[in-house]
């Protein structure tokens, strides 16, 4: 699965386009984010890119997941978000 | 459709006891939050809220978008999320 690292800095816009090019190819993606301010980045990301895949007939499903991650030998907990396509059957 | 309004301040073992108990019997549910850490709460809740209903056999889906509200006189963007229960079909 592709993973994208979003952090307080990314540009939802860019993080968009890169959402949309994965999951228009039928593939999921996992965006990983620390922090509140990274975590508001992510979504926002995920808010734009079902506007950029809405003319391919698409919807995103996200599914946001609490996981571990060592960081500088530090212990962190990350929000992970698996974003993929909405399944048809399930609108 | 049920509306939960999330804050900064807001537990996230709270809002997602209140998140569960509406997918539980097949309602959507609306979260809004406005600001990163208001976002922030409303994401750790809905992953919370995930663990809540596992053992019912039921996973949630969220959809975040944007939506303008006016609070005090003043615009504001707020995050709206929609959780629901996954579809089986969706797996």
């Amino acid at each position: 699965m592709e993973l994208l690292k979003v952090s307080s800095q990314s540009k939802p816009k860019l993080v968009a386009g890169a959402i949309a090019a994965v999951v228009r190819t039928g593939e999921s993606v996992e965006i990983q984010a620390i922090g509140a301010a990274a975590v508001n980045q992510a979504v926002k990301s995920i808010a734009v890119a079902r506007g950029y895949v809405v003319p391919n007939g698409i919807d995103l499903v996200s599914y946001p997941a609490f996981s571990q991650l060592e960081v500088d030998g530090e212990e962190k907990t990350s929000i992970k978000f698996v974003v993929e396509r909405r399944n048809p059957e399930n609108s």
